[in-house]
């Protein structure tokens, strides 16, 4: 089957073997998938992973490992994207996603979405509605990880929010607290980006145009940027005894100084993966809109050429169909 | 006056001038003292401050600056760092310490403990009962800070928790923590200074002797260490989703990796100065034992040979007596 396989260098493998679903778990034959960022920092070297990339998919039961699961095929799904081991305390409370030994999706030690076929224990799939399209569906890993802050954090109808970062993952972000009545302004460097925010009922901001009055003001700051600068702006952003919410994996290269959260008593949040079913109902409520972030839709067979498009500036996300 | 100044550079002043104490502030009469690593980093540049350092200290109300504050006369007193403005969002709510317009004393634009008198509002200071010595009282800010931390966050009865760092600052809490029924263990490098936890009731461990099993282990770990090493250790140390409290203002020359923060969604707790009340009746009711903290005492005319004495490995408390 094709398979798009990172191993030192990423490549569209024709020949990769089929896999064969084990005991509860399920075989999915792809659909469509989304290139996240993540599948990038991956070919740069990000958890040494090797295998087949990608982790945000939507595809069709095909095949059970268990007939107690017959009643899963021909069924449309998308998946979450951990599978923990099923016999530890993080498992037993739902947290699969923080089990030690758990394999992750395209990520670690489990391959992923970006092949012809691929398996998931079938716990770890939801069955999608007919009015949610497949590029919808492929949002929903993404959503999940936006939905996640409100899972970790009580965000107060009347706190003051700012996003960082005007990105994917901070459009998404953006999208979510819109759909949940977050008050929140929206601050990245791009308008274009930013508009999709705005239209979807978020303030927005330039970074170009914060001053003084912004400064130690929000409750609550979002970072999604991705970069030692974004921290400090962010930071900067919020008010003492605020929280700052850590959306994206900052390997700092240079200082990262973290006087300021001693001395404002600041909360750093790390916030990750998040669970389907709340963001499969934002979409099946039509409550967002995912088609202003699709930048490319590209067929398997260019998946080399949609990964080199999702390098580009000012390009959103881009899919790859099966 | 006698004064400890730092202007560029730490020197005994024998002609500063003394203070007013201005409507709604007393003068206080300088008992005792303690050298606080803060101080040391003012003598290096932290804040930009330049003027009478220190902040730790027990004195006597001598002066008052309203006639309805003169109950206040001839009390020994304590105080609480920090003056806000009093008359915004912070100050209403009691929290001074993060008033934006602060003032504090010794670290940002007023003169601090380190002189023969200075002065305090009215609202700062707290009268000591005759069963805490002046040594003890010395230590009513450093505990505080140490109680902030119960402040800020529900340690639970059956939380597993650690401490790094045995210098003052971890060996302060180290006692806070025993006294609270707190169960931990105290991480550090150096047995004789975590022998004294130890006598107060702690679990230690060399720092030499963390393995793999206690390794994302702990639902909350408090840095006090103030290095770049001992804020990765605690990172690796705690539970995903755990709490790591940062009690030291790290500032990092070199790369800081906040990455395991997103993945293991931990969060980072920043963690100042405390309220002084709950640290009062710690002492007042001999739940703690500061004495094995003391390493010196010397006269104040002596002050630049105390600092030299800070700077020393193995030396713990250094207090002045004026």
């Amino acid at each position: 089957m094709k398979a798009v396989v990172f191993d030192n260098e990423l490549k569209l493998d024709n020949n990769y073997a089929k896999p064969t679903p084990k005991e509860g778990e399920v075989l999915i034959k792809t659909i469509m998938t989304g290139i996240c960022n993540t599948d990038l920092e991956i070919t740069k070297g990000y958890m040494g992973y090797k295998g087949v990339l990608g982790h945000e998919f939507v595809g069709e039961v095909v095949e059970v490992g268990s007939k107690k699961d017959e009643n899963w095929l021909n069924k449309r799904v998308v998946g979450e994207i951990n599978c923990g081991c099923n016999h530890d305390e993080w498992c037993y409370k739902g947290l699969q996603r923080h089990c030690p030994n758990r394999q992750t999706l395209g990520i670690w030690q489990k391959d992923g979405c970006f092949s012809e076929y691929f398996t998931l224990p079938v716990e770890n799939i939801f069955e999608i509605s007919n009015n949610v399209s497949n590029e919808e569906a492929t949002f929903v890993e993404p959503i999940a990880a936006a939905v996640e802050i409100t899972e970790q954090l009580h965000i107060k109808p009347c706190d003051k929010v700012a996003l960082l970062g005007d990105g994917k993952l901070g459009l998404c972000i953006s999208l979510v607290l819109s759909a949940l009545n977050v008050d929140f302004v929206h601050i990245g460097k791009h308008q274009n980006k930013l508009d999709i925010s705005k239209n979807a009922g978020a303030k927005t901001k330039l970074l170009s145009e914060i001053d003084e009055n912004d400064r130690k003001s929000f409750d609550v700051v979002i970072e999604a940027t991705g970069s030692t600068g974004g921290f400090e702006t962010s930071l900067s952003l919020t008010k003492p005894r605020g929280v700052l919410v850590l959306k994206s994996t900052i390997a700092a290269k240079e200082g990262l100084n973290l006087a300021p959260v001693v001395i404002d008593e600041i909360t750093v949040l790390g916030s990750r993966c998040g669970q389907f079913a709340p963001a499969i109902r934002l979409l099946e409520k039509g409550k967002i809109n995912i088609k202003p972030l699709i930048s490319e839709i590209y067929p398997v067979d260019k998946a080399l050429e949609a990964f080199e498009k999702n390098k580009q500036k000012d390009i959103l996300k881009v899919l790859l169909k099966f």
